[in-house]
């Protein structure tokens, strides 16, 4: 794996090579126009040019990180530093749906996300380049902004492998053995419409409208292939992957992210992140898995705990995030004194208490309004990546002691493996298909 | 009225001054204590100290415009750059309160706000200050925040001043004429769970941590008083209140808020936003009215439609968002030639078809998930203020056969009285109390 990890690198890629599968698919171009009461042909006239840039949405670009190459040996959106907000995604595919309308569907994803992460329009005609006798390509919300470190990853949930309707696309063999729906917790209250998903996408960006812009868009190609399932806004991220980043702070009020595994820790991501090519499948190797999980959290119950419980709970002090055996925020966690209760939040999901296990976590606030009684419906839409399921598992069962249990209820769960980054001129997930 | 417009000045004002009615009351400090075991003494001595500003949330002010002043002639949040993102929290006072309670909420709520839009916590003990015994005053998901530009708005609706109670705070009789639930439009297919409150608070602010940290410890200090009703997050403004800001573009994909009022235009702002000093009742000289229409719009049908009927829809054109009748974006429109379509958005919206009546404009884009049938959630949570209820219902009247109505549905409703704005030591409605 020689090539540059997608969004891992603060650098600014060019422009220039975007020319995924060469352009929106036959079957993308017709989910686009249905319904406008114009033929496919047309639309697919501008869009036959997409394979250049010229005609993208503008770029202001302001610094050097505000576009992540989509291109590269593991997916962006993974070790990327965490952007602000977040639009995730789950969508089925479409009931009779074959392998043909996946794949098509993969590859004009792929194509439209290469643009959109550039700042680019989801093709060359976008949102009014195109004949006016046809809807747009592009929705247009987005023109005029910058790419705002877009990052859109993808995940296949197991559904996709096979599921009722049995083996719909002749992938059910190369369904990972780790990859099926979590086990039930004890807690759990789960919402079918939070949870699971034949496919996901994590769109994650400095601005809510870019992030937006590039579900509404994805979905829209989606159209007759797959179908929105669930989908949940994010802010205020809950967890850092680079070290220059400040640890940000949860709903609690805690830093949150401390102890993450970090972009430039190369042996640990090897190590608890990436399926490496001895795992199996080998169609996964340089992938993922990612794990959701809609945590409400009782916020109204919460603000009535007195601190010094609060920071019993957690295991660390709510202003500095420094362990309570003390030291500062950096400083290791000592579990052999008294300081820190065997079931607080940190010592539970330690490694040391776990056999080394660690995940990267990747996950952000979110308030859904309120409830009749007046409390903000509001929580954490957890998101860990990790090289294989079992070590979320094992983590989740170890937290069922967890002190902080008495705030929060799981109220969503999904599992998708996210296969390695496209290379230019292929497509997320091609391996799966070879 | 020579005291400085509140938000409207791009100062960073000195955070000298929030000593609004010395610290919260002893009702408010009850609320924040309730059901954490403590005495409400225990958290008054932390907040007792709140005069000054030493221990506050810590200020990273990055530049000149992150904080705005809460105290001024006006409310902030009216005029103010319109910043990124909102959090609108509609309330019910709760059902046996009494004049005294509204005016101590007032007094609390002020004195919050007018620390938290200077980067501070909402007591000077804050979320890591106080008594270890004792739950935090505030909750700290903001900490280490700037101000992000954050204003706090204060709405007063029909039913503080009569409901089905009766009189409660004996201020029926100052009710303004034209505060009243606003009539049935045609198309209106209201929720009441995103309509009416007896009060309301718009936060705006650049980081929507910022602003659901306001609303959330707002709601924390109403406790016993008033209760949140409904609330809304919105994000990527769909207007502007500057020149200097580029208008923004709304979920159609066409700029929003070209032909706004705008900061600077103080004649504007005196015939159609402030309620003046000739206008009843006095005691609202210097404020004004604020309606909130939660709009859905439906894009995926609106996605389909050709770009030229979408112009033809709007009146101007989607890329440049120039009137029809040509020129560039802020050329005035004609409405005598065919080009703009009598039944155009802009066409009716426009003063000249309107007897020259204007609005200010201050609305946001929403997304709450998606329905079942994989259709996003999304729309215009629409914002404007007016001298007088009558400017939006005739506006809103005469778009009964805007052609863009095939594709939006109004689903929440709601106007209050927004008063002239606090002087220093005192609170947002005093005059109503007088
Ligand atoms: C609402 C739910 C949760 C909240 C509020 C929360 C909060 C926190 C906080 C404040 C920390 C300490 C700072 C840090 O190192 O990041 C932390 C650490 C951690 N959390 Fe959570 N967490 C939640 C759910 C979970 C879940 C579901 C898992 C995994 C199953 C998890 C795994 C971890 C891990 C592995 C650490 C690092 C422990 C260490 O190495 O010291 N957390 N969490
Ligand atoms: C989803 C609903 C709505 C959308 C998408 C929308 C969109 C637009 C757009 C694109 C413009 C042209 C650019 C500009 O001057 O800002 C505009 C103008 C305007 N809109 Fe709306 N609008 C909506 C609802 C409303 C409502 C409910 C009202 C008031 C009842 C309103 C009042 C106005 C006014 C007064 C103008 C300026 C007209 C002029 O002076 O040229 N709009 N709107």
């Amino acid at each position: 794996m020689n090539e540059p990890e997608a969004g891992a690198s603060p650098e600014t890629s060019s422009t220039g090579d975007v020319s995924a599968p060469g352009g929106l698919s036959r079957r993308g171009l017709l989910g686009l126009a249905i319904g406008g009461g114009v033929a496919g042909l047309a639309v697919g006239a501008g869009a036959g040019l997409a394979g250049g840039v010229a005609l993208g949405r503008a770029r202001a670009a302001e610094d050097a990180h505000s576009a992540y190459e989509f291109f590269g040996a593991h997916q962006a959106g993974i070790t990327t530093p965490v952007q602000d907000h977040l639009h995730f995604a789950s969508f089925d595919m479409m009931p009779r749906s074959d392998r043909d309308d996946l794949i098509s569907l993969l590859q004009d994803w792929s194509y439209a996300a290469s643009r959109m992460s550039q700042g680019l329009e989801v093709s060359a005609s976008g949102a009014v380049g195109g004949p006016a006798e046809a809807p747009p390509d592009d929705t247009g919300e987005a023109l005029g902004l910058p790419a705002a470190g877009l990052t859109i990853t993808f995940g296949f949930g197991p559904g996709l492998f096979e599921n009722e309707d049995g083996d719909r696309y002749g992938i059910a063999a190369q369904r990972p053995a780790g990859l099926e729906r979590l086990p039930a917790f004890l807690g759990d209250d789960l919402d079918p419409q939070a949870s699971h998903g034949d496919l996901c996408i994590q769109a994650c960006a400095d601005d809510p409208q870019v992030a937006v812009h590039a579900i509404r868009n994805l979905s829209r190609i989606a159209f007759g292939r797959a179908r929105l399932r669930w989908s949940q806004l994010g802010f205020g991220k809950t967890s850092r992957t680079t070290a220059a980043q400040a640890t940000p702070r949860n709903l609690f009020g805690f830093k949150d992210g401390t102890a993450n595994i970090l972009a430039d820790d190369t042996e640990a991501l090897a190590d608890h992140v990436w399926v490496s090519e001895q795992d199996e499948p080998a169609w996964l190797a340089g992938g993922s898995y990612l794990v959701a999980r809609k945590i409400a959290m009782l916020i109204e119950t919460w603000d009535r705990v007195r601190l010094s419980e609060q920071d019993a709970i957690i295991g660390r002090d709510k202003g500095e995030g420094a362990p309570l055996s003390g030291g500062d925020e950096f400083t290791a966690p000592d579990f052999h004194g008294k300081a820190i209760d065997a079931n607080s939040h940190v010592s539970l999901a330690h490694p040391e208490q776990n056999d080394g296990v660690r995940i990267l976590r990747r996950g952000y606030n979110y308030v859904d309004g309120n409830n009749e009684l007046g409390r903000l419906d509001a929580g954490l839409f957890f998101l860990s990546y990790q090289r294989d399921p079992a070590q979320f598992i094992s983590l989740q069962r170890r937290l069922s002691t967890d002190l902080m249990n008495e705030y929060i209820r799981h109220v969503g769960s999904g599992i998708w493996a996210v296969p390695r980054g496209a290379t230019p001129g292929s497509y997320v997930g091609a391996q799966l298909f070879a």
